[in-house]
């Protein structure tokens, strides 16, 4: 399989990774030092994860009223991949870090999600989780909070949605308040070293690692409101703010202690898949686990009042952009599950076998690989699998530009990655699904058993047009705010990137003809999604600006993935010309693969755009003016 | 909800069926009489089997190694649908039937499939086998094997794959000799009342309903080959013939007796979905159950020999179109499910409200129908969902007018059921699949709980896309065979139907200016359906025209999707100038959603053909050219 292979043509012969040790953050990494954590992070998927992917979904998790018990392997995975220090990879030394480029952080974490994404979902909510705090917190809740879940010792969680309020955030109910004793004594508990501290009161929804037994503590971040001077919540996303809710207290010293913070687990969410992600609904502050004699779960404020969800976003675009990439693995993992079982499985005949049209029945049975829809099949699921996991990375770059870049190339890199996030997110959570689904088919009657592995990505995918922001919120991010920000800026950069590519492209395609094709298609797909933006907003009237803004989602999802295609293909072009391959096992047809799949992309999905912006253009009203009653 | 109301405006404003009334063979029917089966077709689908749906899911069919167990509110749901006389309902009196179209028969399985599809696969199964028997067997097999299963006493499957074998019928290996005794005694049993009987031997695969404790019999119908003259079957699928494999012997009167046939259950299959239907790999002839001292399951031949294939086609095409209007009730379970919570659940604000932008949060919330984005997921799915049934509806009035019409309407009829029984088969598997991702979509994260239904539906439907015929099969099967054959005769008729349809609404388009447009578009997609046919086959060789088959099925569905969309606008607009809804307490609304759902249908979907087509005019053969290395 030529997962590994891929990452590394992505990082070299693409991205030249290896020029981002020129920076001083980086100095003492070297391909060699990539290529060690990228073997070690393989080797920990596919020896510890890998194989606990079908248990973890057959052994869901259970709660008996006291304790959440989990399949006994998990903690041992984990534990795994907390040792080889790679939690904290691309963080300080001085919260175990080694200072590894994003990029190829991320690139280590592809390998996990495709081992079993449900069991990666720790790490990664940890990790994002600890990352807010050591953006937003003080350095004593680094210290006390981040530092622990860098580590590995502890866990993390984001605590956003309620039963009452999922994508509406600016509704939520759950109430701080300043930690004063109600018992009338007066005794003032605000003022703690860990942070100002108030009393949270209120029922979270969806919250993946919620409870359990493991690690020293879970550290949960929770969106909360603190009421005004009228002692009413502020209206809006405005009000809310953001605390660090502990499950087990913690002294000022930063010593867990044994006691429970008011958090309760009040039930298990049972999910179609994913099912090796604990997944709560928590009571906070309900009084099971009363603190000082009193209910209210113990929350210390991060960053300021009012600011909860600037903060949480810290941890949303970081999660946003990891759905995706957990999308594009498991896009991946059913991309090779399929290949795999083509190869091997002997159906059917050529078409022309021995000029019988197939029917030539002395003629011996052929693998399925060799039929042409089972190609489509798998090509559709490499273009999807591979193209997303070339914008993870790409996103991941931009992080790294966005943090260690210079001057205007880190302001070009965080406005462009803006703009990517919700197609990051959006594009392999549709896409890989689609991926999934086609594994299966390659299988047929077996994929759709569960004595194979594929009818469980698919199952595990669906989430994830789902959680972190739904589809439809992606879509109203895009088009109704990355796209026209800063007067357009994101758009432009965008435009800026793709435009080198298309002339990179069309002057290697005075020799590939393909390549010039391609240029041209991707520069009038930029062109429309260019002037249907203009269109949709040519009113200025947002309903009607938004009313397709899923469509529009999807056609710049496929605008971007061309994008990407191209930029694949010119690197394969070099990559060829330059014979690196030449040596490596996989031959010359893994670079003419990636040469065939830009080309499929070309050919078979960047011509959908069209039917998705024709509605957003002319600004298309069907759905919005349907009346309920219509259905 | 409004199934009930749809089937209705399908059956007398679109279809007309009170008209059949005037054949002979349904002259003692009238509306009255439909009515009477639909309304106790609803009634029970909704009291027995809906009921069951999720408990079929949860509590799988287990094997102990003797016994197969099923839920025991199994056999008393189906016990209900036989004593209602459904099974037979469209046959005649002489099998217990009721003489009732076939469109009205097709009607009332539309709410079984609704509410349990699981279990509906074993009346659908059941009828399937009966119909063949009906249609190819013997005055005496029909009475010993055919009638009771349309009595519901015995239950009848379909025996195709083998486990080397799938969508390569030619290459069973499942074997039928002559059954005369093996002991030298030359004992001869080959002459025998219910049929020329064999022994079989091999293994078949998938097999639904295929042992269990239900009813008197199961009546098993086996694809196996009979060997030639030199001892060696006839390659290819002429060499296959067809035959009757009771579970349980049967006396030449028709006595089912008790000793089992040599068939055994060698597995069940675990399934994604589905789960509430058995599905089996069944040993015939593996010596567990010997007959008269030997190894050999017995079977009759049924039909002529080698032509077992053309015989098994009566039960295909049957069972095609049932799993398409199967997979389409899934998708209007899913709907029914979406549309319900959507209406219920408050969640954001409108986007202008109060000139607001959406951010006035004094203002309550609205339930989530209000919202564009879930309006256009439920427009799509109600799409799919009614479009689905409509087409499901009209192929089962083709039948019947095939059968009971008259001459060249006959004739006409048989060929454009031919031509779109994979668009009926595939279309519904792949959108309504779509449709049920939507409804999870609507309800969040809950819907991806298994605390609501849409994520079985979800499940249930990926099984459609594989069996009866995958994906593949069904566009090689359009574009290689159905719109070629008989000199493109079908394609003709389906053709001079749209023409007329076009021609109606551009008449009604003087006065509408919406439906003379959506005449253009059907129009133009019809003329570009006809010219990438030709210059799929213009270079007449199949590895080139056949290269891009699915592509090729998928942009001829919507476009036959997009006709019955502007069918059911003319019909809308007939019966709203009729004023035939008026008094219905559905209200005006109901014939306005019609509406509605053709113009989403033009506006989103329709253009999504252009995409598909392209790779198929230009013979795009960068899939049929892609070497097994590339990937």
């Amino acid at each position: 399989m030529t997962h590994r292979a891929t990452v590394d043509f992505l990082l070299y012969d693409w991205l030249q990774a290896e020029s981002l040790c020129q920076r001083e953050r980086h100095a003492e990494h070297s391909r060699e030092t990539f290529t060690a954590v990228l073997d070690l992070s393989e080797k920990i998927a596919t020896e510890q994860f890998a194989p606990l992917n079908r248990l973890t979904d057959t052994h869901e998790p259970e709660f008996d009223g006291v304790t959440v018990t989990l399949p006994k392997e998990t903690p041992i995975a984990l534990a795994a991949f907390n040792e080889a220090g790679l939690m904290a990879a691309s963080k300080d030394e001085s919260v175990g870090g080694m200072r590894l480029p994003t990029v190829v952080e991320i690139a280590s974490m592809s390998f996990f999600y495709k081992a079993s994404v449900a069991l990666a979902a720790y790490p990664m909510l940890t990790r994002g989780n600890a990352n807010t705090i050591l953006a937003h917190g003080t350095p004593k809740q680094v210290e006390v909070f981040a530092k622990g879940g860098f580590e590995g010792r502890t866990f993390g969680t984001m605590c956003l949605s309620e039963p009452q309020a999922g994508s509406s955030l600016s509704d939520i109910a759950t109430r701080a308040v300043p930690d004063v004793a109600g018992d009338g004594s007066g005794v003032d508990w605000t003022q703690d070293p860990l942070g100002q501290r108030y009393r949270l009161r209120g029922n979270k929804m969806w919250i993946s690692g919620g409870e359990h037994e493991m690690g020293e503590n879970i550290v949960h971040l929770v969106l909360a409101k603190i009421p005004g001077p009228d002692g009413k919540p502020v209206a809006g996303v405005k009000g809310i703010s953001l605390f660090i809710v502990p499950r087990k207290l913690v002294k000022a010293d930063g010593t867990i202690t044994q006691q429970r913070n008011d958090v309760a687990l009040a039930g298990l969410n049972h999910k179609c898949g994913y099912r090796g992600t604990v997944n709560t609904l928590l009571n906070f502050g309900e009084g099971k686990f009363p603190v000082n004699g009193e209910a209210g779960a113990v929350g210390y404020l991060i960053g300021k009042q009012g600011e909860g969800l600037k903060c949480m976003f810290t941890l949303m675009n970081e999660a946003r952009t990891s759905v995706g990439l957990g999308a594009t693995m498991l896009g991946y993992a059913g991309y090779e599950a399929s290949l795999e079982y083509a190869r091997q499985r002997p159906q059917g005949r050529h078409l022309l076998g021995g000029g019988s049209g197939g029917k030539d029945h002395s003629a011996p049975q052929i693998p399925i690989i060799e039929h042409t829809d089972v190609k489509r099949m798998l090509m559709m699921q490499k273009a999807i699998a591979e193209g997303g996991l070339a914008l993870g990375l790409l996103c991941a770059q931009l992080l790294d530009d966005e943090q260690t870049g210079t001057g205007e190339q880190a302001e070009k890199a965080g406005l462009l990655l803006e703009l990517l996030t919700p197609i990051a997110k959006s594009w392999p959570s549709e896409w890989a699904q689609e991926a999934n689904s086609l594994a299966i088919q390659v299988l047929g009657g077996y994929g759709y058993t569960r004595d194979f592995p594929v009818e469980q990505y698919w199952r595990d995918n669906r989430l994830n047009m789902i959680h972190e922001g739904t589809h439809g919120i992606q879509g109203l991010d895009l088009l109704g705010r990355k796209v026209v920000m800063n007067g357009g800026k994101a758009l432009s950069v965008l435009a800026e990137r793709m435009g080198e590519t298309i002339r990179n492209a069309e002057k290697a395609g005075h020799t590939d003809a393909g390549l010039a094709a391609h240029a041209n298609a991707l520069a009038q797909a930029l062109q429309k999604v260019g002037a249907t933006t203009k269109s949709a907003w040519s009113t200025g009237v947002p309903e009607e600006a938004l009313a397709n803004a899923t469509p529009y989602l999807q056609a710049f999802g496929h605008t971007v993935l061309a994008w990407v295609w191209l930029e694949l293909a010119l690197a394969a072009k070099a990559a060829q010309a330059a014979g690196e391959w030449d040596k490596s096992p996989l031959g010359r047809g893994f670079l003419q693969g990636k040469l065939a799949t830009a080309d499929y992309f070309f050919a078979y999905e960047l011509p959908k755009i069209d039917a998705w912006l024709g509605v957003v253009a002319r600004r298309d009203m069907t759905c919005a003016q349907a009346q309920a009653d219509w259905f």
